[in-house]
């Protein structure tokens, strides 16, 4: 049986010219991958024939009228453009059409148009973005959230970081994997109230057996691999995000300067080329794109908005793999269980369950 | 006429063995410098002797019978250890003995100490900890607040702006240095309340003409070199800072190990050796040591605890450079010019001026 993704191949900064090639070549990769093109039909069949892809048994298209912008308000995204290929695309998820969506439009817009579609699931009060970082153990470093929620109150951290466990647990197969609490120093009185009350929850769940918390981390264990996931609020998150994404493109350019600067130092790239090739392949920011909007009634996952097709296919692997690893249906079992009742569920006479 | 620094000789993870070289280094390289070595009396006199510095001019030991270790909580370096070698050194920048003091110890106790003994500048309720990074525009971006504050009202971040356009128009000779306020967005509606609140301030500022606010930034604005200074809280700045550090020393392992990982890679570094060398020395960051401590009465700087040498000149350079353009007495004036009476003076009832 295969299992269907939804893509919204009008997104991002480069639309169909990106989004169709990407999905031509996982289709192609993946043998159990069946995929459905969503945006104006016109458009995506000319460029499927354009490479010779316009009848691929695993590629369908379906058509969406319009279009969200990257520098569309959200309010538009979510109430004038309601035959957007965003939309369709996640809608096709709440309608059991696809096993996962993924969008490189732009984040604002998908969260929205995500949690109108499909909902927060039973016991979450914030979806949050959780993205995955290079470290020096060769493994992902797992961070949320990187944006959703720029005030949070403990109690959120506390589902982030409950969110998160189950999500490294269903993607990397790890039985209980490592949380750690962003912080300004690793000494429990360290960090801001905020902070220090979510470490007093985690503890407690800890303690309980039912997250393995590890405690206060810095922002350079977000690289030394010191945990397999980090929490923080979205604020800090894609503060931190964005400044080593800045740094990653600065040392880049200043490399590729530098020996491209005489014919010597051409000629020292030119025999070090394995090394500078694997270096390159280390730090290729196209291999951790795609990051996940957890505790939503459906997965979603949004790809940079600058993405190329070799990144944007990491986006569509990484939705697959979801997929294939049943985490919506982890989540959805694990949240009941482990999700406390929280404040703003006592406030809205919602149930956790 | 010289300009006198005290130096905290026995903080930092190496004490005497990185601090001596380090003045000795300097004072030999700037002849309108003195330099005022603290700490165990004995140990500097052995430690410059074998140096052959003994008999320097320019280079004098005030002997302190204590120290303050790295992982001395602030209690002990600020209530038990009244001789310690961070302390004398303060105070002799407070008893006009010395023009800037520099220290390697532990963050905490030397913004406690230093605020303890200097107390705070009249208009600045919460001192802030200022240094720079490295950007594409090849010049350096001032960040504040990087860790002694982590929960900052608006009237903070705002004083913080002010602190750090009087720095940067100091040390850089800048007019009207450019600053924005870190985000997660550009847009004015971007943000938390804390930021956006700031960010009104700041406008208020701008079209009063005493502040050149840019607008918002984002974490990758850092390296862009987009303004001049950035402010933010000193949990976000901590945090960030220390995760740019972390990719940083990440790239430059995954560099070392695969250049050196067989014959034919490590004669491409040897002939890219020019590249390799600028990519190192754009982004040591030694270059970068030495930490403003923003908003006492007299003028302290922090040098990371594992400095070395090299390291540890930079940061003696820096606050030999502070006293030099008059920071101080420009911070003063200044912030006595500018600086709102604020919501916690009105609370105790001190005044602004």
């Amino acid at each position: 049986m295969t299992i269907k993704i939804s893509i919204d191949c009008m997104g991002g900064d480069h639309g169909p010219s990106v989004t169709i090639p990407a999905a031509i070549s996982f289709v192609n990769r993946e043998p159990q991958a069946e995929l459905i093109l969503v945006g104006l039909e016109d458009v995506l069949h000319a460029e499927l024939k354009k490479h010779k892809a316009d009848k691929h048994p695993r590629l369908s298209v379906q058509h969406a009228s319009e279009l969200v912008e990257m520098d569309d308000p959200v309010e538009v995204a979510l109430r004038r453009k309601k035959d957007s290929s965003m939309r369709v695309a996640i809608e096709m998820v709440k309608d059991g059409k696809a096993a996962a969506c993924v969008s490189a439009g732009n984040t604002g817009a998908l969260m929205a148009v995500s949690r109108y579609v499909l909902k927060t699931m039973p016991g979450v009060d914030r979806p949050a973005i959780c993205s995955i970082l290079p470290n020096q153990k060769n493994g992902p470093t797992y961070m949320l959230d990187l944006g959703a929620n720029v005030d949070c109150e403990p109690h959120h951290l506390h589902q982030f970081a409950i969110m998160g466990s189950v999500l490294v647990s269903a993607m990397e197969g790890i039985a209980r994997p490592t949380i750690g609490l962003l912080n300004v120093g690793t000494e429990e009185i360290k960090g801001n109230e905020v902070v220090k009350s979510t470490a007093k929850l985690l503890r407690e769940d800890h303690e309980r057996g039912i997250l393995n918390f590890y405690g206060n981390v810095e922002g350079n264990d977000i690289f030394k691999g010191t945990t397999d996931i980090i929490v923080c609020d979205g604020f800090v998150g894609n503060v931190t995000l964005k400044a080593v994404e800045g740094l990653g493109r600065f040392v880049k350019d200043v490399m590729t300067s530098e020996f491209k600067r005489s014919p010597l130092t051409m000629l020292g790239a030119l025999v070090a080329r394995g090394a500078l090739k694997n270096i390159g392949k280390r730090f290729n920011p196209s291999r951790y794109n795609g990051a996940s909007l957890l505790g939503l009634r459906g997965l979603v996952f949004k790809s940079h908005g600058g993405a190329d097709s070799y990144s944007f296919e990491w986006a569509i692997k990484r939705s697959f793999d979801a997929a294939k690893y049943n985490v919506q249906e982890q989540l959805s079992t694990l949240i009941a269980e482990l999700m406390p009742r929280t404040p703003d569920q006592d406030l809205t006479g919602s149930t956790s369950k």
